[in-house]
Order: structure tokens, then C-alpha cells, then sequence
């Protein structure tokens, strides 16, 4: 920390975040909600913000990592099940078929899921996320995947936290996959993650409570408020997000005047450059005047570890 | 408060509960739960204690304070509805018909609750409860429904949350309709409000969610079970109920190692003296050692306000 009175080009508050228009926005809308009195005044009750997570606290290429979980997991369980050497489409994992694997859909996807977790405890698929998120390695980087957590999302969630809004995570990506490291990597505890959800089993009388093999809701889309609604019982005033799956709870947020954060993935050199599964969001988000923010631009660093 | 060193045969926490062995049995817990290093510490991310509404938290008869303002509603919108007149349930409900309406099942009582709340906003609603919560008088003590909610158990709440337990409500009853004055009534914000919810519609590009005509999830019995990991993600360790609907969670949280606390309505002069829907539960809670709270023997005063 510098002492107070020295010249600092960057102020101390989200110092990974480049001085410009972006983090200006920030920091107005967030002093504008603290100031009693003022006119964008926002009571502490009222001030929630919530955060997608894939792509938007952390990277989320060359797949969801959640997907490198599972194929992770279909390795390790691969012993167990010979019939996957010739069943698609745990061969394609286990031969590592990339171009078989890029073509795979949700239902493919979530084949695997309920092959490799489905009958859990919920405890136990907390236990193998925090696992992964802290000792697997990425397979471009080589480095522990929380290690790919966006320094300037942490710094913007700690100042948020320290302005009394209470931070929720809305992700599409499993609920159980991303409670596991929660609170951990983002200091955010998990009564306030919300994601993907299984019609889960509780086996009477006893302690467990099991995986179903099918999801009952998909936290994406318009899904994503109605769980905000759901979890929360109040509209947020802060929401960032970085796809087209983010869209309806960004447009939630904004009919409730709240601050709206857009993350464009442009940085090709330090992450990865794509606008694919963005488009649409990308155009609102310019139509209607909300924050875009640029990776290549804005984020100094990128990543908690490296960079 | 009493100045340290007075003799005073209540110590001054929980001073609406008598001095008893059901009292000690609490204290002890969080003495137990708080001492760091000692045998039955518990650290602050797994101190969740979780409470039932009705019959916990506050009075539930003759009927369900939710049914009551549901019936209100009926009165207040059959200006709009001449069909009603004619119509069961709500000609019953029209006609104050006590005979047909303590006949009632859960069908009808969705019925009559689809009508004067589906469709409706669910921030609309939550007004809706709230104002009646803390204007409308209860037909039998005619004082505000806010005025029967148990002195004890707002203490306990309060203790809980002192000692950093993060308290969450757990109801049979709508989500919306607590979520409406849980804030003011408990000091609970509402996400930690989990009860019965209804499949909601998001208007695309609208800040509305409206209320679904049905439920999606009905709170009780396992279903807690499986909505407290829903929505909270670990076992409670401390768990308060009063009826059959509330075995599941509280043989979860014993089934953890956690506090569980039963609440026998046996005081017919204060309140009402009832077993019926608790018959099970009672005789779960004697033979496995749970702590069985007397309103009777432990409460002194009962409500908020009289008494």
C-alpha cells in the first residue's frame, strides 16, 4: 500500500483494472449507491450483485472446465468400465478425440456427467470440484486452474463485499461442481452460488444426499432470473457477465437501473480471443449503453497467477 | 439489563425462556459449538441453523396465517369475481362456512391461493404479505399476526446470530409469503427464506416475475432436505420444527452431529394446546434424545406483544 499523500497514477482501489471510462463506471456506480442521501443512493438490502461464472471469473476455454472435470473423472474411472473403450462418448475421452469431442452437444455432455457423478453425495462431487479447481492443471497454461481466476473480478468482487453488497454467483455451470471451491477462490460462501441443479435424492434417515443423473433446472437463459428470484427474493443493482446465456439476467438488472458489466473476450495474447456465444449480448449491450469491458484493454493483469 | 454482579435468577441471555434443562441443553450447544479448540467447536462456515415458520416461529392456528390472508384476499377481490358466490371453495370462504373450510384440503386451498395470487408480480406479492403481516388482526386474539410470533424463538434467532450462526427459515409455507416481512419481523434477509415455490414466469425484457398458478416445489417433509442443500449446500447443525413436516430436517441435522429442537404446543391457556400433525415427530424426538421445548413449561412470556 502506498501512504496516503503519495502520487499514485492508479488509485488503490481494483488496482489490476487499467485507468479508463470502464473502471471509472465502477467506481461511480458504487460510490453513487454508498452516498446517503444522494440520488443513486441504494439501501444496503437492496444492494446485490451477482456474477456468472465461466468466462466471467474465470477462463473457460478450450471447453468449460467443468467438461475437463468429467473427462478427468472418466479417465480415473475408466478401470471400473471397460464398456467405454468402444462406447461413445467415453471412447472419444478416453482416445483423446478432440475433433469428436468439439462436436459434442449437452446431451453428450451430460451422458458423461451422470455416467461419472450421478449417485454422488453432493458432498463427495464438493470434495472432487475443490480438488481439481486446486491441484489439476490446465491443459494450455499448465497451471492449477484457480490459478485462471481474473485478478481484476476478485479485486471487483472485495471491493463490492467491502461496499456492503452481498455477491451471488448465477452460473450455468453445475451448482455442486462450483460450491466446491467457492468460497475458497472468490471468499463467496455457498448459499450464495447458484448454478445448474439436479433432481437430487435424499436417502431417508441418513446423512447422504445423492446426484440424480438428470438436471431439474438449467441456470441459463431466463432461467437465470427466475432462480435470482428463486435464491435471492430481490432484483440485483450489480451484474456481470460475458455471453449470451447472461443476457436476460443483464437485461433484469438494467430494467431495475442497476449496473450492467459486459466482459468482451479481445485478448488473443494473454487468454483467448472469441466472440462466439456473445453476439447477441455484445449488440445489446452497445444498443442499450451498458459497460463493456475489454480484457485487452482494461485487465492488468489478467490471471491471479501468471501473466 | 441488569448491572453485572446483581443476583438475578435469569442469566441474561435468553431471558424469555425459563431456567430449565431445555435451555441449558441450547446454551451448552453454543458454549460447545463456540469454544475454539475445544471437543464440539464448529467453525463459521458450518454454523447454519435452520427453523421452521409456522408453529416455530409464530402461531399457526386456527389455521395457517397464510390461509387467512388468503381468505382475506377472497373477500377483498370478490367485487371482481360474482362468481364466486356460487363456487366452492370460495362461496365457503364468502360465507364464513367454518364447517366446509376446516374440510379444506391442500387442492382447494391451491385453488383458492392460484386465484388471488397467480398472475400477480412476486415483488407484488410480497407486499401483499407483508401488509398483512403488520396491519391485519388475527380473528381469535385480535392483535396483529406480527404480534404472535414467539418472544423465545426471536431470542434464540438472535443469540444464534450473535454467536456468527447464520440462521435460515425453512417453511412449508409460500416462499413469497414469508419473504414479505421475514427482514422486518426476523432480522432474516431473503435469501435465506427457503419455503414451497411456485414455477414463475420471467416477461422477457421486463423487470416482472409473475407468480405461476402452480407450486413447483412443496417445502416439507424430504423436500426440506433437499431444498436446505439447494439452496445452502451444507447440513445443518442446529435445527428448529414443531410438526411431522419437519422430521427429514431435523433427523438430517441429528444425523450430522447437529442440535435438534422440537417445540410442543401443549399451553392451551396461552396458545393452543395441539398434538395432531406432531404425533410422529414427538415420538421421533423421545426416542432419539432431541430436546423437547414446552410452551408451556419454557416460554414465559409467548408472544412478542401480549400475554
Amino acid at each position: 500500500m502506498l501512504l496516503a499523500g503519495c502520487v499514485d497514477s492508479k488509485p488503490q482501489v481494483l488496482s489490476s483494472w487499467e485507468e479508463g471510462a470502464v473502471k471509472a463506471a465502477i467506481i461511480d456506480f458504487v460510490v453513487g449507491a454508498t452516498t446517503e442521501g444522494g440520488p443513486h443512493f441504494v439501501p444496503v438490502a437492496d444492494r446485490i450483485a451477482v456474477f456468472d461464472h465461466d468466462g466471467t471469473l474465470w477462463a473457460e476455454r478450450p471447453e468449460y472446465f467443468q467438461f475437463l472435470m468429467i473427462y478427468e473423472q472418466v479417465h480415473a474411472q475408466a478401470a471400473d468400465h471397460p464398456e467405454w473403450q468402444e462406447q461413445q462418448p467415453f471412447k472419444a475421452v478416453l482416445e483423446h478425440d478432440t475433433e469428436y469431442l468439439e462436436g459434442l452437444d449437452y446431451a453428450a455432455a451430460r451422458t458423461l456427467s451422470a455416467a461419472v457423478s450421478g449417485g454422488m453425495t453432493t458432498a463427495d462431487y464438493m470434495t472432487l470440484s475443490h480438488d481439481f479447481a486446486t491441484r489439476s492443471l490446465h491443459p494450455e497454461f499448465n497451471t492449477r486452474y484457480a490459478d485462471l481466476r481474473y485478478l481484476p473480478m476478485l479485486e471487483l468482487l472485495q471491493y463490492l463485499e467491502r461496499h456492503s453488497f452481498r455477491v451471488f454467483i448465477v452460473s450455468g455451470g453445475d451448482m455442486g461442481f462450483i460450491r466446491g471451491f467457492a468460497e475458497l477462490l472468490y471468499g463467496v460462501p455457498r448459499d450464495r452460488v447458484i448454478g445448474s441443479s439436479r433432481s437430487n435424492m435424499f436417502v431417508d434417515d441418513s446423512p447422504l444426499i445423492l446426484r440424480g443423473k438428470k438436471y431439474a433446472s438449467m441456470n441459463v437463459g431466463a432461467n437465470k432470473v427466475l432462480n435470482i428470484d428463486l435464491h435471492i427474493g430481490r432484483p440485483p443493482v450489480f451484474a456481470v457477465g460475458n455471453s449470451d446465456g447472461d443476457l436476460e439476467m443483464l437485461a433484469y438488472t438494467a430494467a431495475h437501473d442497476g449496473f450492467v458489466l459486459l466482459l468482451s473476450h479481445d485478448d488473443d495474447e494473454r487468454e483467448y480471443g472469441y466472440t462466439n456465444g456473445a453476439e447477441i449480448a455484445l449488440q445489446k449491450a452497445r444498443a442499450e449503453g451498458w459497460t463493456i469491458a475489454s480484457m485487452r484493454d482494461d485487465f492488468d493483469p489478467i490471471f491471479v497467477q501468471i501473466n
